[in-house]
């Protein structure tokens, strides 16, 4: 059965393949009369373009979002929205070599097991190039939300054996590696080049906090906010964990810590993560994506071809180390897009007592 | 929108409330001819029953499992199966002290939130007893897939302090944590009796296990297997965090250690859980749950009644230390459910290349 | 893939078979603080109990609906309700004859073809008694809309050879048939006795109107109002066709007869019944099914049995002549459960702009 | 919510408006490995084109499908697939006098209830252009089922007031009505020159047959195969009615003519239409569809403008007289579109037991 499609209300639908002749998205349920434009698409999608990446990867022109469907002067009509961005700079040559091989870590084994057959051009459709369709779709999400208070940031927590020590959200955007330490993201520039002298790749941690979300999203009991939050980050591709408020950190928690005590100005503490029983409670969102690292790498690695027989593997060209930090706008996105579609989920329970604010 | 809907192509529908008549489930899309009766069901079912508990509960009864249709003559129909439990021992009286107040750590505040009311017997819809339902419907899952040669086993990985530092599958059923670890038990057992004299409770992490999943189960991008994994494990109440193979360690590993080599025989490692971009591999799945400590707990705690007036909340009666040891027949069902979504859908799939084994 | 649920956001999942021990259905999806309790389910449901119909049929006491979830203190609470409704005054020894057979007209075939076996007893879950469930859960519809203007009404318009020849809405319940034109019921009582007297059954055509609809239901393009109409009175047995305002008369108009003239005071005509390109329009929805006479008949019929022998069949029992007029409240049901989904679907695009009226 | 979906595992997407950029399709769920190559779906697309209409549209050229993602050498992927068709030859200033008006019989007044806004070039959304998406996906649904036996025929029933008198499927292809009775098309020759030098149009009837239909595809009881159909059927813009089997007619029919008598060699008639209790029966499947007159006609029309203000419309330009017969291949797409979704739906079922033939 498909899988390509997500969201109940505010749903997109995303295609194409890394080095077909474009990727793309369909948002459906999008409200009418929302302004949007290339340029808000654009902006979001700058965000993972290559220029974002640590040590970089081949392409080199930013992605170009073209609107298609949806918009009629300047905002949405409530219909659906496709928005198509092209594949350039292509070379698919430069796979030839591993047409046959499976690079461990990646998809191509399973691929072959599941549908008999796969297209190996740079990743086919399991590459992270599909997420540039998910980004594009987000801005369109953000664009509904934004106006409404609400407000997300993505950075880096870890990267590597090294975890931020401080909190300043102004440095997020001071560094390469959106981290909100400076001095941090000073020792993840040291560790990236020596993992880079080594032909070696790393993962990382990355959190997104949603301010401004109403109380009262999130449903029960198989779609609660961070069920469905769970699948979201978790459908980005390289992401091994979730965790939500506390976390793994739960675990060795006692009741009378965990439990945040609801005072008449509000929660006196977060470890709910902004979420309790499923449902948003009005207080900061926060999860945290752990990320695994990159499994195209230059040291040489053991795996087989179709046919079973041992083989060597090493992968050229310029990858990136790690999938931090153009993962982070990623991760963004899908906070973006579960909100949106909570969202109109609230609303149409909403219909005969109250309105959402 | 509705949320109490799980599976797409094999689909389950909850109801019930903790205090009201009784609890169940719609499992709709079950092939037809599967050997199924409700001694199947009451067997997964006692496994989550009061006397599994740590320090008990207050129903002492066991569950009692009724098939209400879709099974004629010992088997399947293809048509829905209603499993309906009752609610025996049912004394609402016990929450109406608290029932203009939100407990900290529950679902009260935010279902009031969404609702503009709530069920306040028993926990209502946001009870655990909602989680009967779904390890009913798993019975019928595991009738289904076990027989095809899966195999799940859940177990108790840490409680509150205490870490397995060993794993023996035969220690699971021989102490009341179901940790495979019998030295470690012992030091749980230690723990949860200090908890208990300090009126607090203990959360931990619940881990499960799945062998004989076929390679080639999950769909990119967005219903990938792990993905769908991570959504049904963290619909479970009192779940922080999930992860699947490295989990939250591969943040710290190299590219070369994470990527699991591929041998003629097989993978040499099992970094990836068993899914590698979201698909399934055929290598065992792994992946744990972050539970936290229970927030029913006997010491004083601040909260705040409906009029927002601050309030001191003692929660009296016999609560459970801890939702481990019984959440993790839960997890285990969470899987089963979804591996048996996900094999009709590849089912569906290979309607004209090949059959899944 | 499993097909008992119908709606969107107002979900019903319907579950059980004739001579099983229940038939039921969960809603899930209604809006919170709607006053519901039995006394309204059961005044929707004894429109089709067994004393509505023509001749009769084996069953005696009324049905009794049972709401088991989702209602706390008289009113819905967001979450699930399930109804429940017991089978009584079962014999499954009068289908015994037939176990092994063929009903021509009936589902025996296609069942056994589509599951490899079939729950004989009463026509299993094919069985018209499926519908009371349906019917239930409109009576919830019912409880959601009627209140905010809307208002259907469901009437026989042809019973075999006998069509109204004009239309007193008061007459409907002034005779057994449901039909607005007392001369036309009264041929209609002649009919029924003489296709009594030989042992066979008759058709005929039932009429929904709906007042009161707002303008704006139905989503483009493949949802549209009068697709999902036509879906959901399709899916009632022993309906052969549905039609919508014009209907098939459409074929013979011209574009200047058929399309309906806008004046200030609104339309002047309604050949669109009430939807236009698929959303509603404001105006009255009208639309018409076409009902086939009752398969089960007194008269011998060829058939096959499991082994393909050929074998005569005769009927025997009191079935009912016609599925009219007991089938016109579940039509009317179908019209409530589509007009709430699409209420619902309607409010949550509205989000952002306006309010539904 | 969205309602540019269709199909549950089987399932496209359709975006664009009549005079956006362009207009396409993702269909997500195709199996892999079903050769599919873009002359295959300009095939099915060309019957739809311009001149194939009765007296002809504005566009010239023939739509060029392009595919953009999901097809790897020749092969479906198993991945989504898009296609995409630009659209040429727009001007949107034929549709500037009405852009302020609601034109009788189309959806303008409609959208701007539902939107409060609408893309008033060429009919937006709402256009029958849309169709050519539907077309080219209904060309991958007819490359995966054709190879196993299936075969459609979508004919012209009846133009206006002329029937058809008798039934020759070669003839179809030999007069521009695809009507299967030449007499009968020389006099709907002579109709719509009428018709025309009247500035009016013509509604009609189109049958669509499939004979290669395994039994058992269909699902209880809400997705019905005849309740999908009629919904796929009653999506296409212009449709009225629907009816299956005998139809309409089955209103005055007594069961012992309407059963259809099983002999060891098969059925012996065909009332059913192919369908028995919503599940295919191995015989051909007959539908027909009633199409109303194009709203757009040159004599004049009493409607409003946004202000409500009484105003005269007259729509200029070379419209088609009739929706027939570029529609037919429009309704012959969705049943195969159906019959695709279904196909996999069983297939999904019979995991365990049996094999779809």
């Amino acid at each position: 059965m498909p899988g390509s499609t997500f969201g109940k209300l505010f749903r997109i639908t995303t295609w194409g393949e890394s080095h077909g002749p474009a990727v793309g998205v369909v948002i459906d349920g999008c409200p009418p009369n929302i302004p949007i434009d290339e340029a808000a698409i654009q902006s979001l999608l700058d965000r993972r373009k290559p220029g974002s990446s640590i040590a970089g990867t081949k392409r080199k022109e930013a992605d170009q979002a073209r609107i298609c469907s949806g918009v009629f002067e300047g905002k949405t009509t409530g219909t659906p929205i496709m928005i198509g961005i092209e594949n350039k700079n292509v070379d698919s040559s430069a796979y030839e070599p591993y047409k046959n091989l499976y690079r461990p870590g990646h998809g191509d084994y399973t691929y072959q097991a599941k549908y008999g057959a796969r297209d190996w051009r740079g990743g086919g459709r399991s590459s992270a190039r599909e997420t540039a369709a998910r980004v594009a779709a987000a801005a369109v999400a953000k664009a509904l939300l934004a106006p409404r208070g609400m407000e997300l940031l993505a950075f880096t927590r870890q990267l590597g054996d090294i975890e931020m020590q401080s909190f300043d959200p102004r440095a997020i955007d001071q560094n390469m590696f959106l981290c909100p330490d400076l001095r941090a993201a000073e020792q993840m520039a040291d560790q990236v080049a020596e993992v880079k002298r080594a032909g070696d790749s790393l993962g990382g941690i990355v959190e997104v906090r949603a301010k401004g979300v109403p109380a009262g999203l999130g449903e029960p009991v198989f779609d609660k906010l961070d069920a469905e939050l769970a699948r979201a980050i978790m459908s980005v591709g390289a992401v091994k964990g979730v965790e939500i408020g506390s976390g793994f950190e739960a675990a060795r928690m006692r009741g009378s810590q965990h439990n945040d005590p609801i005072k008449p100005e509000g929660f006196a503490s977060n470890n709910a993560g902004g979420i309790l029983a499923g449902i948003s409670s009005g207080q900061e969102i926060i999860l945290r994506a752990a990320v695994k690292p990159i499994p195209s790498i230059s040291r040489e690695q053991d795996t087989v071809d179709r046919e079973r027989r041992p083989q060597k593997l090493t992968v050229q060209g310029r990858h990136d180390i790690s999938a931090i930090p153009r993962i982070n706008v990623v991760c963004e996105a899908m906070v973006w897009l579960v909100l949106a579609d909570h969202c109109l989920r609230q609303q149409a329970l909403l219909s005969v007592e109250k309105k959402l604010t």
